[in-house]
């Protein structure tokens, strides 16, 4: 009963290219709604690294909202994903995040599936019951290099296939499904999950923020454009770049940017990022944290492989270790963000790698985030706010997604 | 702002018969306000026993959603209900659950009531002030065998007639008003109130969570039908049924299931069932836990006798205690269950009964319930959760919880 | 989804005069949107006192609601007021209730205005970026005698000059701007903002529930008319009231009441009352809590000069120290006071006051008043509360707050 309201349609027509979002975006629980069903029920979603289910029976649960999702690996290694939830009177199967069992046997009543879904028995449901029309419903899963994408869409956008044809190769000599999971650590940010998305897609805000990150982190590493009052920095970056992308390609690891964070439906975005000092790890010296080094690598100073992905994810994978966030709504203005850390699955803790050296720099940066987006969404709820301009030289990508935001969301809302 | 939503009559009409409830009879804050108008606030609530209020001056309040009704006997042993609202500015009157007053006196500007809810004083009003037009609004009251129903609507349901008739002659040798309450306890189960309801509705879950319980209680006890696959344990029960029934009826003890759950506005049902090992008392050796025995019972081995009320209650009356529960809705997800323990009015803790052991069946069973309609909760909160089949032979009761609320709801919601 | 729901228009048509509000005004998430839009976004909004920001470069920000507003002192002995949202992403510029700073630096992209709201600073913002258009948004801000008023606004209410040409002959002498703020002490109320109002507007309920005030309060010594049933407690105080009023206004002391709380846009009420007991001041004695004096003033008798603002403020102006409230609304049910005690700017603590007994008196009842406000609010939730009578001798300026609160918003609401 404001005396001002707008319809969505109004909303996405009039949204200015190149400024931040209109204040009910980040904070209307209706809109909410809509991300929750248009985009997280309908996009791949990233859920994690595939060393989080590595044995038979090892499940995880992954909450998008109020769904719950569990994937869990069988008995054939494969993996499979199913809603957590029973076919009876609807108990959540698996209360637990992650967890390991034989089959999925509901705590209410004992309904027993196995771990493809099928439903093995349901006590005192008489004869004519057909245990084949109460399976667990099954999600769409993507293993893409060792990383999980889930869709809850009866049919997942189909450009999966790309993303997947073209990171591989990028992927692939970081072995991912041979790491293990070294620490994870989940976080709750008091804001809209746009904002924690828009935070990571810019390093405008890094230089004075993250003491810790830009250690390793070139200050124009990420997402800067030329811009003529700092062309000295930017041209000596450049040029590191340049050499260090000819140094890997010639080494076979693909290294160059590949940019459809809003050209396509499955949006994703890759490159080959040298890194300061020792150039090996994002630590606080820049040098490895383990000793134990990824796949077949030889050596540590290959800088580090990103690979952001929409609407909620982004990696980084290093020589020596990898780390990989997943960014997972749980209302209008409180966002969960987990980060995963993964090492080599023979490294041993203590011998090959100091954990506390290991996840020093992100434990740092997120902290640092989660203030940063906390402090945005208390302004963004002010009647105040409107849409700022974005930086053209640093603030490229955070346009790319409230670009590819707006546009699936325009695509996907009913006409009224 | 969902693209999805439908509206009551919808969900109404298309309730399928022996299948859980759709989604948002569980998780809609505006379902719940329906509940709370057309169930809750025109029907037969259970609140509490009698014992509550046993001495002059006595007075409980109890919550339902956003209205506290206030229980008070009165100088002449009369029970009388009314809103606990001040008619000046609205205060409530009683803060307290329960306690104990000479007159009714708000704290705010001392308007002062006497408990049969006249106003007896109201300083700085002026001669013109009427203090005949500011009565506490009363609510109806029905003491049916020492259980006390309040009804909001102005017109109650009049077959509580019924029940009581029917009723009374069950209740009347266990004497519940020459009790004492020996225990309370509240829960607050994130779960909506039907789920709690639903759950005291079957035994299918008992066996595999309630082993307290099922040390008295008969796992074919309560609620089960014959069924082909189970035809051994249930013959074998009913046998001890007809014997024990057939036994009681001798004595004098009403014993045969009496069920008005969905065919009565004030549904309910009751039956005298036998327990198991010492078949005394619901305790965890069955023996009963109060040397001082209810009413004028001679010996303890009489079962127990339970009664089960639409929308909100049940009861278990044994020859030593009684337990009573009242299920009472707080938001869309979120129910208080208060649990009493009663035992004869003389009875002398630590001489005739020990309270821990009076108390350990039902405080480890509520704590299990709890889990398990707080999981289902998470469950069914899912988009991907949809109603599931009722087992034929063991929730039947169940279904008539739900054909009870059903029916109700499409009778009083008002046509658009 | 309940089955009645009346809108604003009928609401604010059919409210009873002399009566309380219905129960929408006090619960209704919808109303309190409209209260913020209109009450809190349209008139002037008391925020605290001027010697909260006495140097340069100090500020306090406000919240009400969800919009932040930053008040600050530059470097001209200015007073400005801004929204407390940076023009590029949106982020709070300062995250603290009170602070120091050089200029206003974002803590996300380090943009940087100076203290009169202009954006200095911008990087990576390139050439075509006009910084003008870019400034602070601002709120206009009134100094009414060291009180602090904002409007959010575009065009404030005009009269807040009668207000001031009225007010400032009244708080003069205290020269609250000379004094320091030697305690603040923030509570948060389960009420509706409008509750802890109406509270404010009446002493009816001071006899019974605030022992501690009434030491030095007299009974009848705020807002009762002549009333037959209480004439000689009245006639006793009308006297020393006009033997008071006489003796300050040949002092030079205005001291006459002026009643603008329903006539006017901006709503205001004062009189100068006596004090009973040593008559000095609000403690728990009456005798003066702090030995340095405010202003000029050479006697510490003069009992307490009191203000009254619609819709948020009231203030006691006493010879040794200054009590001063702004009640700043969360949300429908939850309300922050917050009391600020000033003394002279050259009091020494320990020395020429002690703050335990400078405080106590406040203390104990903004406690009380706690409890009371809070027992209306669980009152009028209830679906039984109804509209009561007010006392045509205590609470005509509670119906005076009510009729401000009617009519003002009656003039904003837009018809349909």
């Amino acid at each position: 009963m404001t005396t001002k309201t707008t319809d969505i349609h109004t909303l996405l027509a009039r949204r200015k290219t190149a400024y931040s979002l209109e204040q009910a975006f980040y904070t209307d629980p209706a809109i909410f709604e809509l991300d929750m069903e248009l985009i997280f029920g309908r996009h791949w979603i990233y859920v994690g690294p595939e060393p989080s289910v590595p044995e038979p029976g090892d499940y995880v649960t992954v909450e998008l909202g109020r769904t719950s999702v569990l994937v869990v690996r069988d008995d054939d290694m494969r993996l499979n994903a199913f809603h957590n939830v029973c076919r009876h009177r609807g108990s959540r199967l698996c209360q637990q995040q992650k967890g390991m069992v034989g089959n999925l046997v509901c705590p209410y009543h004992q309904w027993t599936y196995n771990l493809q879904g099928a439903l093995m028995f349901a006590e005192h449901m008489g004869d004519k019951f057909d245990v084949s029309q109460h399976k667990l419903k099954p999600v769409h899963l993507r293993n893409v290099g060792g990383l999980l994408f889930i869709c809850l869409a009866e049919a997942p956008p189909a450009d999966i296939d790309d993303m997947a044809r073209q990171m591989e190769p990028y992927l692939a000599q970081h072995n991912l499904a041979n790491c293990k999971i070294a620490k994870q650590m989940e976080i709750v940010e008091d804001c809209n999950w746009k904002l924690t998305m828009e935070n990571n897609r810019e390093c405008y805000h890094c230089r004075a923020n993250h003491p810790e990150l830009t250690m390793s982190l070139y200050e124009y590493g990420f997402g800067y454009a030329p811009d003529p009052k700092h062309s000295d920095g930017l041209e000596q970056y450049q040029g590191i770049l340049n050499q260090r992308h000819a140094e890997w390609e010639a080494q076979g690891l693909p290294s160059r940017e590949i940019d459809h964070l809003d050209d396509c439906v499955t949006g994703f975005r890759t490159e080959r990022l040298p890194l300061d000092r020792a150039g090996e790890s994002q630590t606080m010296n820049g040098a490895a944290a383990c000793r134990k080094l990824l796949g077949e690598f030889g050596r540590a100073d290959l800088g580090g492989l990103s690979f952001w992905t929409q609407p909620n994810s982004w990696h980084h994978f290093m020589s020596d270790h990898i780390v990989t966030f997943t960014v997972l709504p749980i209302s209008a203005e409180k966002t969960m963000v987990r980060t995963t850390w993964l090492v080599h699955k023979d490294a041993v803790e203590g011998v090959d790698y100091d954990l506390d050296n290991l996840a020093a720099v992100w434990i740092a940066t997120n902290a640092q985030d989660q203030a940063l987006v906390e402090a945005s969404q208390r302004g963004v709820r002010s009647d105040a706010y409107e849409p700022g301009p974005y930086s053209p030289y640093t603030e490229m990508l955070v346009e790319k997604f409230c670009n590819w935001y707006v546009t699936r969301l325009s695509a996907l809302v009913p006409r009224p």
